[in-house]
This record gives C-alpha cells, sequence and structure tokens, in this order.
C-alpha cells in the first residue's frame, strides 16, 4: 500500500509548483516550508539531482485541533506534497495524512487525517 | 511505544531553541524549515497557543541516500525537531526517525532511520 497520493502534469516546473501551491490554498493549507532539494543537495554536497521541491502544508485549523489533542503532534507536521521531475512530465506526491498521523497511534486523530486526506485529494484531482 | 524522543530543559525558550539547532548542526542536520506555531495560530485563526516551533532537520547525505532508494522520500522529510513550552521547563521533542521512515514500509531504508536515530540521540543528550 503505498504511503503517498500522486499525479503526473504534463507543465513546466516552475507552473506546477505554482499550481499546486494555489490549489493547497484553495483547500485551506498554507505552505509554510518550501525546501529547494536539488538546491541543497548541490549546495551541500556538490550532487546533481533532479528538480524536486518539498511543500510544508498546514491547514491551522486542523493543525491546532491535533495539538490540542498531542501536543507531540508537530514532529509529523506539516503534511509535504513534493513536486519532482520525471521522465514523462512532472509528478506531485503528496504523503497519505492517515498514514503520516498514524504514526502517533491515536484512535482520536483518526477524524484529522481522514479530513486532510479528502483535501489532498482534491488538491491533486485539480492539477 | 511513543513516537518521539524527548528531553526538558530548564532554561530561557529562544535560548533551548539556539542550542538545539546548534546540536543539531554538529549532528550534520541543517535546519531547512523553522515553523512559529504560536504566530501561526494567532495570525490565521486568533487562537492564543504556547510557544512552540518545529524545526526541520535535514542530514543532506542521509536524505540523498534515501531519496535514490525511494524518489517519494520527501513527503516524510525533513525530520521534525519541536521546542515548546511545558508547565516545568521547555520541552524538545524530536520524532523517533525509525518510526517515521517506516511510514516508507521499505527495509533499505532501515539503515537511513538507525542512523538518524542515534544522531537525535546525541542532540537530546547534548541538551
Amino acid at each position: 500500500m503505498s504511503y503517498t497520493l500522486q499525479t503526473r502534469v504534463d507543465g513546466e516546473f516552475d507552473d506546477v509548483v505554482s499550481e499546486t501551491t494555489d490549489a493547497l490554498e484553495d483547500e485551506g493549507f498554507g505552505v509554510l516550508c518550501d525546501i529547494d532539494v536539488q538546491e541543497t543537495l548541490k549546495r551541500k554536497l556538490d550532487e546533481d539531482f533532479r528538480r524536486y521541491r518539498i511543500l510544508g502544508a498546514c491547514n491551522p485549523g486542523l493543525a491546532h485541533r491535533g495539538l490540542e489533542d498531542d501536543l507531540d503532534l508537530g514532529t509529523l507536521l506539516p503534511c509535504n506534497v513534493v513536486v519532482y521531475d520525471a521522465d514523462d512530465g512532472v509528478v506531485v506526491s503528496a504523503v497519505d495524512p492517515q498514514r503520516l498521523i498514524g504514526v502517533a497511534d491515536n484512535d482520536d486523530l483518526d477524524p484529522i487525517g481522514d479530513d486532510a486526506l479528502e483535501r489532498f485529494e482534491r488538491v491533486l484531482e485539480r492539477l
């Protein structure tokens, strides 16, 4: 069973990043963290890597509910959506929030994972 | 079984954040992402929350090895260390990298989780 939701998009890499960010915002997720993996691996290791961005997406309402229930949940937040170059287009891959939040092994958090998953599914459908 | 490694520190909140960042750097983790949860929840929801920072810690060598094996691993990176106010001091809580990487359900990644766990253990011991 995969731990991500994915879609492949035809388009320019930077445009896909922008469209993904916009779609996340429409579902109530702010991108609080944006890591350029290609640039980081070049700078730190002098390794050439494909274009690859990690967008840390946080829905403040869901995050607040989760943190009120489990203060350590921040160690699993935000939920990441990555965008990377593939041979046949640009891939957008989102962590499955149910699987991620499942690490906390707390049934009370299940509705939050369910809600986030539905939002991520809508984000990927839009791209 | 907990999904975090924790320690409680006596000290000023901002000093603990700085010391945690320094200790992470000494173990080869750059803080690529720093989310001020208190500020975010105030701004987005007008909710008052304790001081709480999410530090996204990335060891480029480990990340590169992991991404070469599983391109979607970026959805689980970086590994977070959170710092928050508690009644009796400041808590530093790091996600257990073995549990986090376990989401990918790929035995080939186990050595990376093991290595990151040992580094995080040394970071917390130093605080």
